[in-house]
């Protein structure tokens, strides 16, 4: 209405149009006023630790339309000139000249907004492995008693569909419902084998709709598509409940292999959660649960086998087998889980023990496994994953990188809620945070301790070996090696001290050493060297939302130019919905399987000494 | 010892061996003994009512191999010419001048030799759908990482066999398998479509086996067979618990569709029972549950449904259809059979919804399917199978003959348990009986109602439309339509007249009636007459062990020279174990489904006629 005042009125005051993307929001703003102005008016909240003073560097945007005001001489010490070629800007400084299209890196949003962005619609074509048939029979009568499967492949054969397959549970389902539904239904059909497979029985006005689920050790998420568009219906996401049984999945491992029902516990813990989840997104979306006639879930190895029921004791001991590393169809039925009466749930191909189905559906969606320049790929977790891809070849590992990054073993760590601190700057001047929420600071998340860690060295307060510079004002002594005075009482949230302690900065130290070690063992293996890198990916919650100068400060990452890097979101559940929506997409997961060599680097000669090398910081 | 004495002695008195087939005994007699003392020496109770005087024609047998004395008049009178030709024989009458072999069929046998021999070794070539391969595996260790799947289908490829389907309840045992076995394991493989299936995983030195049941009404008798030599290694039996629901399957359906689990409970009641008998067998055979890769169940089409979980409402109403006809694959844990963790349950095709793979079971063993001449094949239950083949077309259909051949709903009627009345003998002297084990008689079996109507109606006590001659003076009043008093309370076990009451009378007028009306109604529609068979196949516990001419005599059968009829046991039985040891006799089932005309006698122009006729004795 008013803007509308202002165009027919005389006096028409110029708004630029700021389209914000890939949250989808639009901005009016009047000259004069920056891109974090904007942002802030639209509702989206961009990181800002010096709030808005260009001192942070931390409001990272790219122009992708329309035109802004020239690099600031703060940008241009914030970016290389590559980097300001390619449309790189701070938000706090970039002012409009003209409707602009700004898009936001995931790093740049504050927790909240990145948890509604994460997990894009994928872009591949939709072809799903279940495709609706609909069929209206001729009704039996004592003139005709052919039984009611022979009457339905009958009817199919006169739409030149062959014969097929219907299992026990559809089977269950079908003599009621072509009774209820007046002898019309709406059959989902899977390719299997040479023929069809029936995994449904429906209404012909209801969509079949699919499942895609990544199973994390720490988080799951669930969405719900329609697997004529591909579309994403709704989404929900939930704790693993196998936390309960060890943080890590060696030691759930280890509890499955000291109680007799174990791993069938862990297993049950697992699809009552999923069981809940798939509620949920039933409810959001106003569907039924028969609808959902295929389902594909994605995760490490660990949490493949516990899921689908497959021994474990092997992968908990050298030299750590999977049971099964090739792609798996399992009745939802014979889980537990509440799908249609024949849905099947595809597992795709495993690597290896320590490298699971959730990282091919990472190296899918991202493309990166046929990468022809030197690719690194990586998701960050208690187990961190790796490859390295070039001229059509895999190299992948596995490193144990521990729950730092996800605040565990951390004194004041905390997981990504609101009051954790997610950003630091350590000045002269002193200790700037930003807080999830705003709220005040109640512990660390993992990007808080990385940031804290990066800082506090560049600062001169921490050495290369971790040890803290003792005369710094702000180091107390603590449990035997000091501690860092980030915020005192008076600041946080739990009237503690908010404190990084040298224990802290030892765990981050194994941590990034692993991840970093990995990397070059891989580069080793293929002969390269970091600078060969062309593109470095880094995928998964934690991996998106670090600060990449930060991660390359402290070593973690090699030292490339910043645009080399590309943190794409939790990229394990957008492959797991390409593969839901796309036949082909699993004929690729197949293939990325035969392209890899797994390293272990257990027994890699060269891993220690890179171990050891590159744990300083 | 004694033989030996005897031959090597100089007075060497002649003894001839007797060779009693099918139960494999052998007998020494000397000169002048009759085939009956013969097969009395070597324990073979053979029925002889008249106590071997000639009197009763009831001790059946036929020459094999070797010279028996001429026939008396006793047995001139007794056989046909063609029958004499061919060896037919009373054994109280013929003696053995050699050595000789004599085939005593079953219905000569009493009745617990019978159930020893009921259910023949089927002699199709042993060519089983599941076939062991032996495989050693180079243990996995940190340089060879391959999963457990991997290496299992790498070391089969040596021997070329392609890698196979392996099915979640396998995968959960191999690893462990694998590791305990020291890396030798036999796969039990099943053909699959194109490639195999694992199903089960043993030690190179166990036995693949198989289970075949029949499931009748009130029934179950189960084998467990050697897949390798197609032997049978160990039988049992046992009632069909679902009788607590209901004796007869129309009324376990009402059941099912009263109560909402009824369906599940029923189904439960079975797989109890069946568990209880596998284990029956494997304690008896010293083998393991895990031995048995592959089962065979037939069933009339109900208890199909049941077995498999199939809904039967629809069974229930008219039109009557099955939910499925074609054959089904069912994995044995998704049952909740104790079997090798990946068996499946084959369930051969169903005909109609009356007329089920029990039945086509009993037209492979039989081999009438095939028939050129016209042949009929009957299978006598609570429900009455009966197909006509002739010139390669089967024509089929169903007849409900009620329980009273089960010795339900007859006043006197008990099963074929010791003390049951088996054989009856009618004469102006008195009433002979023959008991099951000799014991005083308490009831009437199937077999023996049906001697007594036959017998009444020979002596003239009842009448054609089935009143008794009120005047005889063994008829006594009895519920204001009299009873024929078979055994006074003096002789009986249990203190009471022994009676056949005018409602028994007109329960198996009924009976046998549905029975007569079926074989017309087939002969109706393929444009023959009764005297057109060539062959009259009976089929079935009661139809193997009752006497032809009683049943001739009241006119369940046409009247055939009794050398046109055979009685063929528990042929379903058979047919269920050929199809277990012979993926070929799978797919002539499928034939036999293929030639069926299935003719529904409900909505049949010529049927209520026919029925009318038939009633009469």
């Amino acid at each position: 209405m008013e803007n509308q005042q202002h165009l027919s009125g005389r006096h028409v005051e110029i708004q630029h149009k700021v389209d914000l993307e890939p949250v989808g929001r639009r901005a009016l703003v009047e000259p004069g006023m920056t891109l974090l102005d904007a942002a802030r008016r639209a509702g989206v909240e961009i990181v800002a630790v010096c709030g808005g003073a260009g001192a942070c560097g931390k409001c990272r945007v790219r122009r992708v339309d329309g035109e802004l005001t020239p690099p600031t001489p703060v940008e241009l010490r914030a970016f290389s000139a590559l980097e300001l070629a390619a449309g790189h800007r701070l938000a706090c400084q970039a002012r409009p000249l003209s409707d602009v299209k700004i898009d936001i890196p995931p790093a740049s949003l504050s927790t909240p907004q990145r948890l509604q962005v994460e997990g894009q619609e994928s872009e591949v074509a939709v072809d799903p492995v279940v495709q609706p048939v609909d069929v209206t029979l001729v009704p039996a009568n004592l003139h005709d008693l052919r039984s009611d499967t022979v009457r339905l492949t009958d009817a199919l054969a006169e739409q030149a569909i062959p014969r097929p397959f219907f299992d026990q549970p559809v089977l269950r389902d079908l003599s009621a419902k072509l009774r209820e539904q007046d002898w019309s239904v709406r059959l989902a059909l899977r390719r299997h084998n040479h023929r069809g497979e029936a995994v449904g029985v429906l209404h012909p006005e209801q969509a079949l709709l699919g499942l895609a689920v990544d199973v994390g050790t720490t988080k799951m998420a669930a969405y719900l598509l329609d697997l004529a568009s591909g579309h994403t219906l709704a989404k929900a996401g939930l704790m693993n409940p196998q936390i309960a049984y060890g943080e890590d999945v060696v030691s759930r491992i280890a509890h499955a292999n000291r109680h007799s029902d174990g791993r069938h516990l862990l297993q049950a813990r697992l699809i009552e959660s999923l069981n809940d989840l798939i509620d949920q997104l039933c409810r959001e979306a106003g569907v039924i649960h028969a609808q959902i006639v295929e389902a594909v879930v994605v995760g490490n190895t660990a949490i493949h086998h516990f899921f689908a029921g497959l021994p474990v004791r092997q992968l908990g001991e050298s030299p750590y087998i999977a049971a099964v590393t090739e792609p798996l169809d399992i009745c939802a039925c014979h889980l537990g889980l509440k799908l249609a009466s024949g849905a099947k749930v595809y597992l795709p191909p495993n690597i290896a023990g320590y490298v699971g189905a959730d990282h091919v559906a990472m190296l899918l969606a991202t493309d990166a496994w046929r990468a022809q320049k030197p690719t690194v790929a990586l998701d960050i977790g208690t187990n961190t994953e790796i490859s390295l891809a070039v001229d059509g070849q895999l190299f992948s590992c596995s490193c144990a990188s521990g729950p730092a990054f996800e605040g565990a073993h951390i004194h004041a760590g905390m997981r990504a809620a609101p009051g954790a601190v997610e950003y630091v700057q350590i000045r002269d001047d002193g200790v700037r945070l930003q807080t999830i929420g705003g709220k005040p600071p109640v512990g660390l998340c993992g990007s808080g301790i990385l940031d804290a860690v990066a800082e506090l060295r560049a600062a001169g307060i921490v050495q290369r070996t971790g040890r803290f510079q003792p005369d710094h004002p702000r180091i107390i002594s603590w449990d035997g090696g000091g501690a860092f005075l980030l915020a005192p009482a008076a600041d946080t949230g739990n009237n503690h001290d908010l404190l990084v302690t040298r224990r802290d900065v030892n765990e981050i130290q194994l941590a990034k050493g692993a991840i970093r070690a990995g990397v070059e063992v891989l580069l080793l293996e293929a002969g390269l060297t970091a600078q060969d890198i062309d593109t470095f990916i880094v995928a998964g919650a934690f991996g998106t939302y670090l600060d990449l100068e930060s991660a390359i400060h402290i070593g973690m990452f090699p030292s490339l130019p910043l645009e080399r890097f590309k943190q794409v979101g939790n990229a394990a559940g957008t492959g797991a919905r390409q593969m839901l929506i796309s036949a082909e997409q699993r004929r690729l997961a197949a293939q990325i399987i035969e392209r890899v060599r797994y390293v272990e680097l257990t027994v890699h000669p060269g891993f220690t000494t890179v171990y050891m090398d590159a744990m300083y910081l």
